[in-house]
């Protein structure tokens, strides 16, 4: 009897453990989780947050009781693994009864990615949040919730300066304008408070299109979210608590600060064990998401994949990714090699009452060192017929290699519920399968006047760009 | 100077000749429509006859006006061609002012289609409409209006044997269950008509999945339309007016029918002119659309297209590869030869609450003819997060050919607002591209909570039929 190992209980490795029992109910499955959520939906987090989902319970998928009794797996939790050793093929745990050391025929790293610390001051004073792990997301509703009973409680007692305010609680910084510093900045500005969010770029969602950046970045100003573009912050002052975001430019007073500047890969694991990291940072894998050591795979948040676009190693630690590339492992671990695919770095958004995503390859720096000549358009259009009484627009980026046409990349931004998210699944496929832009504005997409307009917005960009070549 | 002169000013007569005269402005562009509307969205006539859209004209994308003097298009309404003489390339037109001679360089034959006369008694009667012009569609209109306004006339003057009905007005039959049966079922219903839609097969909408069928037919039943499946209607019957729909099995009383059967291409003209029709029975082209009389095109609605599953020519009749496929032949009569690109058969609709897209080919006996091996898996998936406060369901059908995995078809389903129409541009270019389902499972689709689970329905559909293998 085989023994498959999985460290780490999030996304890659829950899938990879279902699977391999699945396809080979006579595989030992053993899971170490240091933490004692499994299969949890981080991305609900915000939600959560925002108060639109009542139970942290609510974004678990499957519970530890499910795993362990309905799909017989050995999942221990609250224990964190140590060392491992290739030579033995043995892991080292350390769990609430000590350490143990578990054989392994088959490895699984799935030890996920850890919140960046960037080089700011002050991140250790109180009213500092993060939002990697679903205690941080029960420190931020506990903090929302305790803001709006104050809010209840201090009603009768308001000072004179209070009374025509709507609430006494001070801003909010929000550090960072990714999805989690866009996706946080909505669930705390319907929390009532004043939220600023900072960024240091010249621009949010970077890894979108510069125009739907703009677009997203308008909506936020309606939805009076104060964004600081080109703000280096340099400390979160204060005394124990925090009270001001102190950037190289000015000091702008809050009660609270969420930074969300992007996630690292968790590596020291693997490294010590003498598996291979890749030029991004992450673990590098083959196409079966094996690492240079054998029997030792690596998924999710802490391992690299191919980019279907440039053919190069990227780090887009997402959770569609995670879970496809544990499911591949499972049923490779099960007796059926599987190759789990490519990235195409695709990404998608709700901010306020728009959405938006991007697929492939949008930088021209990018581009360009992939081999390719970049042309970028942007066409905004009718989300649904003309004449039909419902609608909005949908803003196309695309970028195509010039001399080829291929689609390189999309980016697209609408209102939210006009489609653009949906609509980018056309694009998914042109960048995955390297379809040429006037080959796509040939493609018969559905038509009907609730939907879009004859020629939908996604058409109507291919037809322009490749006027463009 | 050149001389293009296009038959038929809808569609893809419209978009050929402003194509034409963008790229090549020396060329002379005539065009002949029998008719007083050009370039009008056909598409749209249900939502009119609902109320939903005011008036006519604001289904008009482009006014004659516009083509004439903005686009520089000599175009003339309420001429009927009755002749085509390929051998002195020249066409002739009766127009109020008699018969007019008009050379061409290049022709165009955009007749379109008309209603299929379906073998029924009573046709002619009053209160028997169909939908294929803009006239139909005032009609259809004014009858609707008419029935609202006695409702309200009636009001104090209601009998006792109405007392206690929303109305006095009796109820109305609808005959095809295809899109125009479906979307009038719903425009009918919006203005308090009982509908009664007469299908004489075993399933509405039947180039969907059978699974898609279903779901659409149960949702017009929650909506109280009484659907009469295998009904073989023989007779309106009636005196001058219509009184009741007919078939083998039963009498139902009706004020009203519709009669949307289907449409069949119009060929006449092209016939008379020894072009030839292909075994769909519309004009046959090659890839760029042209018949075979040299210099004389056909496309949208009385012509073929090739099928990107199939490789066989197909007729499609609907808007976008109308516009399409025009707008290709602009091009190339303005000197650059452009293939319009294939038919993947795609349509969508909206019916009440819920919405449904179809691609490719799903029916298992098109599939074998093709020398596929059909197999087709349905499974319903959340449209959104669970944990997502909103949200409902889409279901999704695949039909693969089983030995290479191929993607031959997909049908979705979903309640409006839910992204089955959208999420089928994936399927679409799966469909075109040729994509193994194994390769469709592993693409990198947009994922947030608020617009899919992690594994969009689209790719649980893949992972399902591909595990069927």
């Amino acid at each position: 009897m085989s023994t498959f190992v999985v460290v780490g209980g999030d996304a890659a490795g829950m899938s990879a453990a279902s699977k391999a029992k699945r396809d080979d109910p006579n595989l030992d499955v053993v899971v170490f989780e240091k933490g004692e959520w499994v299969s949890y939906g981080a991305c609900g987090l915000p939600y959560y947050i925002k108060g639109e989902i009542q139970s942290l319970e609510s974004l678990v998928s499957v519970t530890p009781e499910e795993f362990r009794e309905e799909r017989d797996i050995d999942l221990r939790t609250g224990h964190e693994v140590v060392e491992v050793d290739p030579e033995k093929q043995t892991v080292t745990a350390r769990g609430p009864d000590g350490e143990i050391v578990q054989p392994y025929d088959s490895l699984l790293l799935a030890t996920g990615a850890a919140a960046v610390t960037p080089p700011i001051d002050g991140l250790d004073r109180e009213g500092v949040f993060t939002l990697g792990s679903m205690s941080d997301g029960a420190d931020l509703r506990e903090y929302v919730s305790r803001a709006r009973l104050e809010d209840e409680l201090m009603q009768p007692d308001r000072g004179p300066a209070c009374q025509f305010l709507e609430t006494c609680r001070g801003p909010v910084g929000v550090v960072g304008g990714g999805y989690i510093g866009v996706e946080m900045a909505e669930a705390l500005a319907a929390n009532d408070f004043e939220v600023h969010l900072f960024q240091r770029g010249d621009r949010i969602l970077k890894s979108f299109s510069e125009a739907t950046s703009q677009s997203v970045l308008d909506h936020l100003g309606e939805q009076d979210i104060a964004v600081h573009l080109g703000a280096s912050v340099k400390e979160l002052a204060g005394g124990d608590r925090v009270e001001a975001v102190v950037t190289t430019d000015e000091r702008v007073p809050v009660d609270m600060v969420l930074v969300g500047t992007g996630v690292d890969p968790r590596t020291d694991l693997a490294e010590d064990a003498g598996v291979e990291l890749g030029e991004t940072g992450a673990i590098a894998t083959d196409a079966y998401r094996e690492t240079n050591v054998p029997d030792v795979y690596a998924a999710g948040d802490c391992a690299e994949a191919t980019h279907v676009v440039t053919g190069e190693p990227a780090y887009v630690p997402l959770a569609l990714t995670a879970n496809r590339h544990g499911r591949a492992i499972g049923k490779t671990v099960a007796g059926l090699p599987t190759e789990g695919g490519g990235v195409a770095g695709t990404a998608a958004i709700k901010a306020f009452e728009v959405e938006a995503a991007r697929t492939g390859v949008l930088n021209h720096a990018e581009a360009r060192e992939a081999g390719f000549e970049p042309l970028t358009e942007t066409i905004t259009a009718k989300s649904r017929a003309g004449y039909y009484p419902e609608g909005g627009t949908v803003q196309v980026t695309l970028t195509i290699d010039e001399p080829s046409g291929r689609i390189l990349g999309g980016s697209l931004v609408s209102e939210y519920g006009e489609g653009a998210v949906h609509r980018s699944h056309a694009l998914v496929g042109a960048v995955t399968e390297g379809v040429a832009v006037d080959e796509l504005s040939n493609y018969d997409l559905a038509y009907a006047p609730p939907f879009n307009t004859t020629w939908d917005p996604v058409l109507t960009a291919a037809k322009v760009v490749d006027g463009q070549r």
